[in-house]
Formats: structure tokens, C-alpha cells, sequence
């Protein structure tokens, strides 16, 4: 019996089910949404004015809620035995300040959650099978809603008109130049997606790449690309885990890879960038992270992205800390992936009868209430980008400003 | 018996105590340096070239040094018991890299050095006895050599050929752009020195400030200033400790008052900013700081700044994480740190003879050899500085660019 069920004892106006959804809701931090039972009974937090209504079909989705509400929720959404009316950002939204509300990580609900969906480790053949998962879905899938980039990580909206595309272009030239790059230069990359940034290094900024990926559907989209782009003198890209990174470079880059490697992993990775950089090496490091240290939401680990882990900053600075490194910059651009997750749900929304007729129903409802959820965990601050510079400790070739990276020459 | 002195049994070309020098220039790390004993003796690390010679002018010094080199060398230079032939920075700078090469805090001698001067305690107490000890000399010492600003922490030059007051003010431009703060806002400072930051923030950005420091002859200095200059109105200085702020503000700002806290008081320290700042709130913290977490050079601690400590990185996330705060923005000025030194330890060794008559010859020994130190501490990337934003997670009023950093309007 769990701590809402217990409480369920003595009488009162609702039914049994309307008092569980009263406590779930509490145990939630009172989110503004309206819970509407399959009998027509509606359970809203006294004194909250509801901004959804959550439809909850049948009896036996209402008891995997309370039992299990964080991953119950989105595979319930999933499979239509929740519906939700009105905005579903807007849902996610009131469910993350919510769970704030009630100390997040801390809250019981959360803690059992989470102890039941411990994150899929990220072994050399556990990394394999966790990319696997994710990415390699299909090309076809991504190109849908991604943009003519391919780019799928937070973009850099240089205005609040740019589009997806000039922000993803916009984002290269941000790392690039953050980087300070130079003709002939060579850069390694660990985690390249479709091979954007790569092409983009060696095109704008004339150097060499090497550019390694775990993802087999990637890295033939990305080979084929780079050859129709007259690049592959420049642009190697090499199937390997980037555990296997050898040579040396001047500098190392890494975008939204970092989610993928695991918090224990990250002294390692440090090290593998201060082993490939020579004295006056400098990289940069992009990823999601986290205000404070707690695990991904269990439902989005589980279906989304199996072994994933957004780290806080005292976690990311483990990278560069152990191994000789200096953290020269940190920017945090979260309301930039806010931004990028509404324009790719935009495009995916336009797409739905595609995918649909690709995959089926559920698939179409469980990738819209992910993106519909990364928006939110980004506008209410659950989630924060990162994009950390860094350089060999030794090296002082640092321009006295940052205006270098803001100039448009 | 030390670890020197034991490999000292089997004969050699050299004396005993040139065989003992010879054993600690390896465990130093074999900066490029050259002893000269009382006998005439010159002891160098085989195959360096040596950038300075260090004389040693008796036996007692040199065993004292061999005991605990960290401590004993400062104090024997300050006493005359050591000179230095050649520039003082440059002897530095080879200690600090060779110390980095033996691997800085794990090495036998630090660890032996760390113990026997484990940092003041932090209390409030002890805080006032600290800060008393250093900030206290006397204002007309620190007038001497710090600039017509009175700013006794980091500057920020905009370019190579700026003038140490011109970097002073630019930092202060710097410090109020980075937090955007606008006319009629309030701001509360924890430590003001002598009270420069909060006359330029009301003389420029038209806020009220109330700031806080535990420095007697600070804030009398500071308020006489502040009447000086008409500000009184604008700006209220408050003998008291950061732990006794209360109030509701806009902005939390705190420069070079970190390194006095104590790694231990972080989490209470950004609980204090998190509970005075609005759901808008928003704040910097600027301090030294470190690549990874050591304790400050022991001398240092012991003679020039008691219960001092740089934070590494993720050691200073610790004030932001457990508090709802997020981290927006982290710039690493090191180099304008040992710019800044450059310029203190040229208008100090222009006062030399001032300093002499108000303290004596130690005196003066002893703080150039903290101002070299300090230069050398930032060349080598030994030292870091940190400047962190920070804003209230719920604050989305965070501009797209970094840009307005940047821009002259």
C-alpha cells in the first residue's frame, strides 16, 4: 500500500479515486492541471487555477499513476489511455514547477522512480546499445523535423527572429570561433551527429578534422555528406567510441555528447582530451546539465534516451579538474534550447501522418510529449546548456576579452 | 630524518649540504635555479639553466629550508638570510612550474608543508581576527602601491596598454554591465574593501547599494570617501559580516571577498544571496580561484592572508547548486590578475623606502615577494580568477548574447 492509498481511510465529498488523484496532485507539488476521470469526475488542487485538463481513461492507468506517476505519465500518454486537453508544453511546464515546488530529486515519488529506472551504464558495448536506441531510429525520422542542418542540439539564436537553420549555422560559428580556430589547424571531434559542426569547421574555418561517432546510421548520412560536399579531404569520420581517440590536435570539440558519457566517465574523458592536445590545446564541451545534481526524469531515461545524465557544473568540472585542464568560459544558453526543441516541435507536429504512417500512433504521441517536455524543462530551468571553453593549463595564448567571439569579421 | 636527508650517506663530489640542495631541487621539481651557499658552493639541477641564483647565508637557513622549503624559504628571504640575484617573478615562476611538475599538492614536501599550516579557522571570530590581520596594515600602506582606486582585487584591462586605474574602473564597468543593472535598482555587496565598487555603481548605474565588510579602517575609509564624493545618499556601508545580511535587493555582488569565506561556508554563503534576491534576482561572484582544489601556498596562508582559500571550480559551484540558484555565465580572467600584480608591484617597489620607514626592511621583503609570487601565480596557471553570474532559476530574463558585456553604450 503507498503512502496515497494510506491516506484514503475516512470519507469525504470525492470518491476513493478522486481522493488518490487530490493526494497524487499534492505529492506533485499541486500542479495546475484538472484531472477528468473516466467517470466524469474532475479533481483539480484547491485554489489552482487549471491551465489542462489530463482525461484519464480507465481505472487501472489511474492506479500505474500513483503507483509510478513520473514514468506511468508518459507511457500512459503514449499508448491514449491519457489524453490531454490544451497545451501540452504548457502541462509539462506546471508538472516541472511542481516537482521544484516539492524539492525535486528529493520528493518521495521521485526517489522511488528513479531507484526503478537506474540509468543504463555506458560500457563500451553499453554506449553501443544506448546510441543505438536512440539515434539510430532512422535519418529519415530526424530529417523531418531537425532542419537542413541536421543538427540535433541546442542551436544559438543570434536574434529572437532567427530561424532553426540560421541558428544552428549561427551555433557552429559561436563553438568555432569560441575555439579560435585557424587555417590549418587540426581538431578532433568526439560525438560528430549527421557531421554538421565538422563540415562546418573545415569550410569556414580551414581546418582538419577527425570526428568520431558510435552511431553506424550517422556515420554513413555523414560520410555520404561530406563527399557530396567536396570535404573528405578535410573531414575524417571514423565509427569508433571516443574512448579510441588517438593523434594529436589543437584543439578538442564535443556537442551533445556529453549526456551520453556518464558522470563516473568524465575524469577519463579529461584525460583523453589533455592527452591529444599539445601545450597550447584549447577545446570546448556542450551539453545539457542540471542546477544541482540529480538523475534525467526516469521516464525520458527509459523510453527517450536509455544511459543519459545531464550533469551540474561541479560534475562537468570533473572533466577538466583531475587532468591539467583550465576552464577559461562557461555560457549557459538554456532558453536557447527552449527556443530550438519549439522550432523542431513545430516541424514535427507538421510531420505527424509521416511518422505515423513510419512508426504508429504511439510513437507520434510519445516523441511529441518529449519535445513538448524538453521545452519546458528548459523554460522553467530543470534544464541548463552548458557550453564550457577550455584550455591546457600551461597555454596563455588567451585573448584579454571575449569581444573576439561576438565580432562578425 | 627527512627523505633528504637519508639519501645523503654515500659519498660525492659534493659536500653534504651541496648533495642536500642537490635532493631538494628534485623534489622542488629542479626549478631553474642556482644555489649559492655560504662557502661559496653553487648547487644546480643538472642540465637546467638557471634563470636566478638564490644565496643562502648559512648553514641553519639551509636546513630549515630542507625541512619545510615552502614556509622557510618566504621567511628567510623576508629575515635576509637568503637573497635572490636575478628577478624575483622569474624565481617564482620556475618554482611554481616545477612544483606543478612534481604534482603540486600530492607532492611529499606540500603535504608535510599543507599540515603543518592547515588554513585559520573561518568563524565569525576568526574571520575578524583573519581579515583584521591583512586588511588593517594601515590604509596609507596599501595607497601607496594600489592606484588612486583603492581596489585591491583583479583589474580588467581592455587592452594591452591600459593604465591600472584605467583596468580598475573598466572591471567595475565590467563587474555592473555583466549583472545589467538598471537606475533605481538595489544591490548589497559582501566585502568593499575601500569601497570603490559600490561609489561607481551608484555614481554610474544610478542604484542604491548597502555594503558589507568587517575591516575597521576599511569602512571608515569608505564612508569618509563616500562623503567625499557625495554618494552617502546612494551608498550605506555596514561594518558587519556577509552573515548577517539581510534585506531584499536585486542584485548580489561579491569581489574578492571569497577567498576569505571558506570552502566549508559556500552552500551558507549562497543560501544568504538566494534569500535576499527576488524571484528576478540576480548576482557575480568574482574570486582567485584554482584548476583543481589544493590548499594556498602555505606561506602564503601562513604570513600575508590567514584562513585564505582559492576555490577550484567545482568547489565554488557548491555556493550556487544546493541553493536554487543557476549558474549563467563563468570568465576566467587569470592573465589581467598577473597584469594587475605587474602594475601593484611597480608602484610598491617605487615606494620601497616609504614602506620601510612606516613598517621595516622584513616588511618590505616580505610583501615583494608575495607581489612576485602573485604575478608568478597567475603566469604559470597556478592561480585562476574566476567571475561567475548567477542568476534566481526561475529568472528568464536572461538576454539571448553575451554581447551587451561588450558593448561601449
Amino acid at each position: 500500500m503507498s503512502a496515497v492509498e494510506e491516506d484514503l481511510d475516512s470519507a469525504g465529498p470525492q470518491s476513493f479515486e478522486g481522493r488518490a488523484v487530490g493526494r497524487l496532485l499534492d505529492a506533485l507539488g499541486r500542479p495546475a492541471v484538472e484531472f477528468v476521470l473516466w467517470s466524469g469526475e474532475r479533481i483539480a488542487s484547491p485554489g489552482v487555477r487549471p491551465v489542462v485538463k489530463i482525461h484519464i481513461k480507465d481505472r487501472g492507468t489511474l492506479y500505474g499513476l500513483i503507483r509510478n506517476p513520473h514514468v506511468r505519465f508518459g507511457d500512459a500518454y503514449s499508448e491514449g489511455r491519457i489524453d490531454i486537453e490544451g497545451d501540452v508544453v504548457a502541462l509539462c511546464e506546471t508538472a516541472y514547477r511542481g516537482s521544484q515546488a516539492v524539492g525535486g530529486s528529493k520528493s518521495f515519488l521521485h526517489k522511488v522512480a528513479s531507484w526503478l529506472q537506474r540509468p543504463h551504464e555506458n560500457t563500451l558495448t553499453g554506449s553501443r546499445e544506448n546510441i543505438h536506441r536512440h539515434y539510430d531510429i532512422g535519418n529519415a525520422f530526424y530529417s523531418m523535423w531537425l532542419g537542413t542542418t541536421m543538427a540535433y542540439t541546442c542551436a544559438y539564436y543570434p536574434s529572437e527572429s532567427a530561424t532553426l537553420d540560421e541558428a544552428q549555422v549561427a551555433k557552429m560559428h559561436h563553438v568555432s570561433r569560441k575555439m579560435r580556430l585557424r587555417p590549418g589547424e587540426t581538431v578532433v571531434e568526439a560525438g560528430f551527429g549527421w557531421g554538421a559542426l565538422a563540415l562546418h569547421m573545415a569550410k569556414h574555418y580551414g581546418v582538419k578534422v577527425r570526428a568520431f561517432n558510435i552511431s553506424h546510421e550517422q556515420v554513413v548520412f555523414a560520410r555520404e555528406r561530406a563527399k557530396r560536399e567536396g570535404l573528405d579531404a578535410s573531414v575524417e569520420y571514423i565509427e569508433d567510441d571516443y574512448r579510441n581517440i588517438t593523434g594529436k590536435y589543437d584543439a578538442f570539440v564535443s556537442v551533445g555528447m556529453l549526456e551520453h558519457v556518464g558522470a563516473d566517465n568524465y575524469p577519463h574523458l579529461g584525460a583523453i582530451a589533455r592527452n591529444v592536445l599539445g601545450a597550447n590545446g584549447r577545446g570546448l564541451i556542450h551539453s545539457i546539465g542540471r542546477n544541482r545534481a540529480q538523475p534525467l526524469h526516469p521516464w525520458i531515461e527509459k523510453r527517450i534516451f536509455p544511459g543519459a545524465y545531464p550533469p551540474a557544473l561541479s560534475e562537468f568540472a570533473q572533466i577538466f579538474e583531475p587532468n591539467g585542464l583550465s576552464i577559461l568560459d562557461v555560457e549557459n544558453i538554456r532558453l536557447h534550447y527552449a527556443k530550438t526543441c519549439m522550432h523542431w516541435m513545430d516541424l514535427y507536429e507538421a510531420s505527424t501522418d509521416k511518422v505515423k504512417a513510419m512508426f504508429d500512433e504511439k510513437f507520434v504521441r510519445m516523441w511529441r510529449l518529449y519535445l513538448a517536455g524538453s521545452i519546458a524543462a528548459f523554460t522553467t530551468g530543470t534544464l541548463q546548456l552548458f557550453q564550457v571553453v577550455f584550455a591546457t593549463k600551461e597555454n596563455n595564448d588567451i585573448p584579454l576579452t571575449r569581444e573576439y567571439m561576438y565580432s562578425t569579421t
